[in-house]
């Protein structure tokens, strides 16, 4: 349930170990392990190519205009955490630079993930400090509203509870509630070596029809082939 | 936690009285009213306009073009119901027709939310059936793939339980956690009361400068008149 | 294979009294009798709500800002006929207004799909000409650009050829090539009877998961339904 | 040069007489006859169809989530004014509803042109009060940052001098400075009386083709006709 | 005409020869000397700046959510196509991968241009296999319904017949029907020539305006100079 | 006032010496420092990462399809000068490619923003040209009509005169008004230094509540703190 001006400071993160584990796993893979759920849209884009990171989320709800609770979250970011923060409408100013980036950091933080906009990313992109946004705006913000932090949060389409264990990369942000965490390194590790196998044999030249074995339902299902 | 291939049959509902009273309030007020939080994004617009309903979330996940958990949500509606209907991703499909809409009805639903398309909207306009919908598009969906019933869905960025209550007009849709039901309509009530006076003295000419006692503030925030 | 500064003169036009029999099956209807292809994109809506129109496509390509071939194409117009316009690159101007209206409905043209802006959309209302576009826009066109009159058009995403048939309602706008039109009427009332059989139990309470023998699938894709 | 914090008092305001002239001329014919310069984008639309206003532009700039202004520029408002407000970046919060329009109206106000959010849409439909905005939101706003009233504002593409005539209807809204308003009387009168002889025409049968000579010019650009 | 469930293996492939040589020609220089037809749409974008690819088409036509065609496609690629795959309605999923991409390049393709989402950019990247998508998006695909491979498409606004030429680089993806391959290998030759003429003309400082000999056109066009 | 058709040859730039005091202090901080007003929308986004640059504004207003004016403009440019293009609506076509930057660059251009799209940006990043445009489409432009240089455009939403000071870089593109310059250099300078102290608390684990006293504020505004 959405609370307004609280701040949740006990969370139960997901096990730091694990999630580690989930980042050179990848979004994808990991998302294909997971059944295909907990995806954020890809509306949200890396500032910066090749960031891969993971990370137990601190959780940041921001009015537009207004990134205030930014600066509440930053006290409560552990070394490994990665920052998520929605919005209670859509807002395309740039709630996050190089400041905050700066804090963040220090504070030991992986990264942002933010359902709006960012600035100073030639700063943030020399820091190596990653952020997936909407868009980057040069617009601050300024005006004190309370939000919370630590609380369920919507970002770009997926739900995110405190702690939950998030992974990006280039191809976007996946959500793993850490209850699911050890499930989704396991899954998604057996996936992978499958897919080398099939990686393999591929670049062999064998096709997908015949390493699927697709030839036989493809027919029953009426496919046709005309020469 | 959201998982795939289920069916929730025993929801808690909203009481049903306490949430009729929210239809008149309207979608506005009683937003305002929970702090402002709860909202469905703009882009979610009624397929006709002057429809204003509330009733217990039924949800559903779906896939991209696989409306089968329609179908499997249908069952689980009971008369009252607004059915809410998410997607694991961006697809424009009508995966919501006149037939659908039939069944809905005949079992005592009075709406549908969906992040997504719908079409027939000549024939759901016709029969009194109000849906909110991303787009209107007449391609249909047939893959049958299973998603869930009742469990938590974000639709149009807003956290969604089963249970909860939905109101939705021509300003959109607001979404109510089942046990602030009653704190919503006190609060929407006391809010309409006084804005009923409110409008009085504005109609009579009142400025909302001198009503809201804004002069003295913004004066000393540095407003400066210019003649 | 896309000419400029072309006009067929001699196209070869659907049947039009097989063509009139697709308006009131509708677009929905016939999109999916036509096994869901041929639909135009959601994007283009309808000026005003109720139109339900069919014909044979007089097809148009036009520049960006530019509307001379619209009055080329106007003398290529026979009663009954549906002009398609797509233009070469995304362009929001008002291309077509009551002006054109007019001269178009004088020479029996039935309606208008343009993959670009139109205008006077009040006139056009009041004069009962209905317009499928992507926007409505006061800005007109001036410039004289030679693009080309019944050649083959993308719009909306569909490939339109001259003569095609067309659908269009309040679901969008679906095209039927012109040697398909006999069995599109076949498919699409066929399917409509069945319909409304379908629709007639789904009213009493019989559920879709009933009357279309979908319990057992489920089971066996192993649907879980939990009280 | 856009100031924040002040409030202008003494604008010019184009002559009402001249201006009303403009209302039934409507947007599209007006903005012809300015030389097709001073439209809004079209992404503004109408909360509701036949809407057809014109008047003088009392200016406001707001910021994201804030509608402070609004009520400082309420007290501007001379009868005959339509509000114009711009805002410094985007944001889809619904920024005026029927408590404000309630107060617009009693000033005077015809109507509101906003580069933003609107909600209330039904009671602002009952109440007569036309808006053009970028999308409809229950979201309201509440906090108190200066901007500007009687400012020139960029508002969807155009810019908005306080005293300028605006001209709004189902087409979109094009601005007319002060100056240019009784050109654009004479202009846009000249022209609707030529479209009626053009209308008559072309209701008769005659083809654009031959009333605007354009044959000729068309095969010396090369245009081929093929049978 | 579109068909589904088909798969034609006997294309009439553009010559490999001519088509290579468009490569380095450019998409705008072979867009220009073809008249300007036959773009995609912009919204289509490279995964990496940079690549610069031509081939013959080999077309896919998919389903929403549904990459099943994909494999079907592969065994029709042969050294030197280029898979160009349309959607029969819009949709975000990242409908390709590394393992496909594998795959196709096994075969010989050399690039892929998608009106939908790709996924695994990163490994894409390294393995330089060149993509032309809407989005990025870790979301897989899995449904098996039949499309048709080798059959006309609409990809991103453009029609594309099998074994057309395709020529893709930074500023997007232009279509060159096959039997136009030469004599548009001749035009963007001369064009080319011809520009850098141009180039070293204007580096050294003339003028378009003298270069152009528009001075005098735009005289008499009436453009005036004011001190 | 927007006139069409002209070309004005004296303008009043901003002082070259205090403009180029704004490259280095970057987007964000000069538009902080001017009271967050001026920002072009982030739509508009550079070509390629890492530019940064600032001059004196030359103006264009160009018509859809057509870069007529591009070439009369370059006449206009000093070195120095970054050139501004505003469009009558919206088209995404190439306006400006290799050939005009080269004419660009010899007449001592540093940059290009324009509300529409530019091509052959491989190019033009070779030659360091920047442009900060909608869109990259290779679709050029020829239809001669006129359009004005050197008067006050709208470009993604910001108005610009010309002469005006024009800061662009990775964050995006604010205009500040020649008579404000001196103000902003002086304002952003101290904004700077100002940063400075505070990035290096930051980094050493100072936490922005501590710095900034947000402690006592927050909790009068009603933080609760939960554990």
């Amino acid at each position: 349930m959405t609370e307004l001006g609280v701040v949740h400071r006990s969370i139960k993160r997901a096990d730091r170990a694990l999630v580690d584990k989930l980042t050179s796993l990848g979004v994808a893979t990991v998302h294909e392990a997971m059944g295909r759920i907990g995806l954020m849209k890809p509306y949200l884009r890396p500032i910066y190519p090749g960031a891969q990171v993971s990370g137990a989320a601190v959780t940041v709800l921001l009015h537009p205009g207004d990134n205030l609770m930014m600066h509440v979250a930053a006290e409560q970011i552990e070394p490994g955490d990665v920052v998520v923060a929605g919005v209670t409408s859509e807002c395309d100013d740039g709630f996050f630079g190089d400041l905050l980036a700066t804090s963040f950091k220090a504070r030991g933080a992986r990264a942002l993930v933010i359902d709006a906009g960012v600035r100073d990313v030639k700063a943030l992109t020399e820091m190596g400090f990653p952020v997936w946004s909407t868009c980057v705006s040069a617009k601050g913000t300024v005006k004190p509203t309370l939000g919370s932090v630590n609380i369920p949060v919507v970002c770009a389409g997926a739900l995110v509870n405190p702690g939950d264990a998030i992974v990006a990369d280039d191809d976007g942000i996946v959500v793993v509630p850490a209850a699911l965490v050890e499930k989704a390194v396991t899954a998604a590790t057996a996936r992978e070596a499958n897919e080398s196998d099939k990686r393999a044999k591929l670049a062999a030249g064998v096709l997908g029809l015949d390493m699927y074995k697709m030839r036989e339902p493809l027919e029953k299902a009426g496919l046709k082939y005309i020469d």
